[in-house]
């Protein structure tokens, strides 16, 4: 599925001068999942209740809704849901979307806004507008949805109905007023719309290489920045100012680790309860994981460095473990690689290391099986990633299933790579308080673990570098461009500074 | 109740060398709660079942949740629900407090976290560090609330059931596992803190006279930073930038309004619908309202000024029109004074001069009869302002009630002020479309509008003057401070620039 050039008149999504995504995004999103509803529909047996006629089969969709703080007015910016961003890339909330699934037919269901709510948020574009704006078919009010599937002689409607692998939660699923006098099945979509969206068409690649760029961008922006003495939230701020400002993401994907010194031991280091608080003292790694989103896009870039930009023979040897298990991991990424075997051959590489260093006593491939890795890297290796960072369709109930080893259980997915995938690859080594005291009180893992050499890592922190790969037929695509060994970091760091001021200009 | 000088142990909340907060804010706060309760619940009538005897009473509050976007593990970066902070200042999400009202013995309830949780999250304080980050009596997991209260002989819990004026919606009650052992009454306890919530202390004062201090500090920087040609959401990428960096702001207080040229004319502009999409151009007037929030703390400034620092005629005469009624309502801001007429002082003043610039024609009494200004001034002329942005507390039942004519409808109180209330003051005077059309069609205010003057301001947008004070025993504190006058706002704006880089050092 080409992208092709954006004809000057077909509809698109730009901010600024950012980049400008073709509706057709969309259109072939709608595309793709009809045919895979199609095929599946026809492959049931009729004695399932499921006729082989499509006619009057309709998917269903309710977009996002604004959220607010407490009982207030203050509302969070709206963000879309990202099923309905996927198939229909509408901004606005309370809409709904039906794509009738024999023809592809799209139609666009939009909120009435009471005449006083113009003056305050301003007219809403007209019906037809609306249809322009978004490439679809129709568009009609929410208040006559159920009319419309009548008037368009519905039988079946096809709702989303699963449940996230990753937050455990469900899936939101349509309702509306009228839904009752409907056939309604909750059984196809689900794993139909996750199948499409974990292949990314060409048109979608672009805009993932785009958010790479730009955090990209905004890493190596915030390495030249940082400076001992400064808070751990100031290169938040200057993060996200850079993706913003540049790059049109007014949203992050995920909430920014801007951990540093002892703090980069704690994976998701940054939410409300540690708000990158703590003053970064010279001598200490910076571990920044941090992503802008543009268009509902994700992007998910882990840089470690020494703030000072000069590493220690420590940090040096940290550092490497880890640069050497992501780099043998991209030589390994092909159609057909599974993602459980990655995970090992990145944690070999890290004990080894650590072996090498002194830290580690004893034979790989047994600490290997006592699974000694999940206590230096307790995440698994990445995960899929696309309108969320983490994106749906890990597990689904015919992929691999989760494993229950230490380490293992944390992967998000357990699939073999597929091309036009798109993945974190983020290997990390963590000294981790409570993971370290556990492996030191056990029999089958203590034996490996230099006690001694151990204890002058007690406070080191950690290191995770996260690249995001496109699958590619023969190989993989890096999209991340970051310094990445030790002599680029130094140089990248120790090279004149560009004007600070640059990002006003 | 001063605030005086914070001692080096005693608790506060700071991030980086920002403001420090005591928690002694939030003591005070509780005491002030717990007077109240004791003086409502003693002026009751024993004949309608509640006992003099306040043994057994305790105030409960639910604190806010994680939220999440549809159904993934992306969660927004938690705030705390506003009452609750105002009420025990927790920064971390899923907790309860309690307060018995007799003794003031306030405790924390906090969520046990999942082992797994804390390789993540990292390691949560321990209950004793938690009653002294937090200086509370006491702390607890929140699944030992029945039990706690049971033994300390609770018989009447006070929950939170009330609705918010501006927003329409409840206000979040505590629920927990076991409540239903307990009386409840909901009838006392919204009344009461709102009432609090009311009147600031000279501690919550200090906060918000720092947010301000930010917030005018931003909005100077982004005056001088702004240049025809940007896009309206780099001007909300320098705010947001400037507040967090220098002021420990990671939040807003609300969605950034940056609006130029025609869009100034959408009084809340900026929302996912509206997004900052607009290119400046040369010549457009610029009406950029927000604020930074600190420690839940809000502020909230408009300044209005042309993108090229030098006003037209126009510009001059409806910028104007704006500040006279800003400075004609701010010397008449003190305790007593009736919020109603003071938007009614600020019509007329509108009014008046666009008579004297020619745009309308007649008598000003007449015009204000009619509710002209409605349409140029379609929103109230300000709001209490504090944990939340509307604050709460403009209209309870023993307060003056809302008006239901044009305009007057609008404003988010109608009371007579207060010492110790925090106000913005904000008139505008706007063009929009659908208002102004509504009037030219409208027998009664068709007669006061010179049709064609008028037509030349169809696409002027408008201005809006924004400022917050403190109700003071004599008149007001101005906490604002941002060029405001013509002559002011373009020696401002045309004097050397601060060094761009300035912000990185």
């Amino acid at each position: 599925m080409a992208s092709g050039a954006v004809s000057r008149t077909a509809p698109i999504f730009q901010l600024g001068k950012c980049l400008a995504v073709p509706m057709q995004l969309h259109v072939a999103n709608r595309q793709r999942l009809c045919n895979r509803i199609r095929d599946k529909i026809s492959s049931l047996d009729t004695s399932k209740s499921l006729t082989h006629n499509l006619s009057g089969v309709f998917v269903v969709l309710q977009g996002g809704t604004d959220t607010f703080l407490g009982d207030s007015d203050a509302a969070n910016v709206f963000r879309q849901e990202s099923f309905f961003h996927w198939t229909f890339g509408v901004l606005e909330p309370d809409c709904y979307g039906t794509i009738e699934v024999a023809t592809g037919r799209s139609t666009l269901f939009i909120p009435k806004i009471p005449e006083e709510a113009t003056i305050y948020d301003g007219e809403l574009a007209s019906l037809e507008q609306f249809s322009k704006k978004y490439n679809v078919d129709e568009t009609h009010y929410t208040d006559e949805i159920a009319s419309y599937l009548s008037l368009w002689n519905a039988t079946l409607l096809l709702t989303l109905c699963g449940v996230n692998t990753d937050s455990h939660r469900p899936t939101p699923e349509a309702k509306f007023y009228g839904i009752e006098r409907f056939q309604v099945n909750r059984d196809i979509l689900h794993h139909e719309i996750v199948s499409c969206r974990l292949i990314k068409t060409d048109m979608e690649l672009d805009v993932i290489r785009y958010t790479n760029r730009i955090s990209s961008a905004a890493h190596r922006h915030l390495m030249r920045s940082i400076k001992p003495g400064m808070y751990q939230y100031q290169a938040e701020s200057i993060f996200r100012h850079y993706c913003y400002f540049h790059g049109g993401m007014r949203h992050m994907s995920y909430t920014c680790i801007a951990a540093t010194g002892c703090d980069c031991a704690v994976l998701h280091y940054g939410h409300a309860g540690k708000p990158n608080e703590h003053q970064i003292l010279d001598g200490e790694m910076c571990l920044f994981d941090m992503g802008g989103e543009y268009y509902c896009y994700s992007s998910d870039i882990t840089c470690s460095f020494p703030v000072n930009g000069r590493f220690t023979d420590d940090q040096k040897l940290i550092y490497n473990a880890v640069l050497c298990a992501s780099r043998a991991v991209l030589n390994e990424i092909k159609p057909g690689a599974d993602w459980v075997q990655l995970h090992q051959l990145a944690e070999r590489e890290i004990l080894t290391h650590l072996r090498e260093g002194g830290l580690l006593l004893g034979d790989i491939n047994e600490m290997m099986k006592s699974r000694l890795g999940a206590i230096f890297m307790p995440h698994g290796l990445g995960h899929l990633l696309g309108c969320d960072v983490h994106d749906v369709g890990g597990y689904l109930n015919d992929t691999p299933s989760r494993s229950s080893q230490p380490g293992l259980k944390n992967l998000r997915t357990a699939r073999l790579l597929q091309t036009n995938m798109v993945m974190t690859v983020e290997p990390g080594c963590y000294f981790i308080e409570r993971l370290l005291n556990q492996a030191l009180s056990s029999d089958i893992l203590s034996k490996f673990i230099d006690r001694g050499q151990i204890e002058r890592f007690r406070k080191f922190g950690g290191v995770r570098i996260e690249d995001n790969i496109i699958v590619t037929e023969t190989g993989y695509e890096l999209l991340t461009d970051v310094p990445r060994t030790i002599e680029e970091i130094e140089a990248w760091m120790s090279s004149k500074s560009e004007c600070n001021g640059h990002i006003y200009e």
